[in-house]
């Protein structure tokens, strides 16, 4: 009988802790925000309440020893959200985890079949 | 700065082609009718409902080569549910994965912080 070949998926998420502190919509949301300077724009772009983007802001600043996204508040037009080098630090981190866990599966899965 | 360490979780998911075979969850279905003889007592356990549980069930028989779940219909008391051999494989394949990836994940994340 032939076999079907298998292919696996995968997703991780980084913890502080207990915490979750990273996930790959977390991701998303840093890189939304360093590209539009704005939460709220970030927020908008996957379908996110400002409310629950902001919230997850200040989760991941609260987790990380040091925050990952600066909050500027008020001025004209409102405030404006920057990446710091923690922020970009842990973006990148997180894609090369990821990147090495899916060479790891891509490797080992080679002789699964059911 | 004192830095957090980093823990990681992960799932795994085994498709065949583009479709969804075995999660985390399924895997607990097959070893619950396993351990009862039964979808209905499996679904139960699981707080899922009959229909879903038994709609999973033939998803994984369609999509693996070989039947996982031998169902017996009929006669008294109703029909009953044994996991077959290459059931029994796949479970033990999925668990044997997930272990090598939650030690690959432990062995590279150990100079992981934030």
């Amino acid at each position: 009988m032939t076999k079907n070949k298998v292919n696996i998926s995968f997703r991780i998420w980084f913890y502080t802790g207990n915490e979750k502190f990273l996930g790959k919509g977390r991701v998303e949301l840093l890189e939304r925000i360093d590209k539009t300077g704005s939460i709220s724009s970030a927020a908008k772009g996957m379908k996110m309440s400002y409310r629950q983007a902001w919230q997850m802001v200040n989760e991941m600043n609260e987790r990380a020893s040091e925050i990952v996204v600066e909050k500027s508040l008020g001025g004209k037009g409102g405030g404006g959200a920057t990446i710091t080098k923690a922020g970009e630090k842990a973006i990148q981190q997180f894609h090369e985890f990821e990147k090495k866990v899916a060479q790891f599966i891509a490797d080992e899965s080679k002789n699964l079949n059911f």
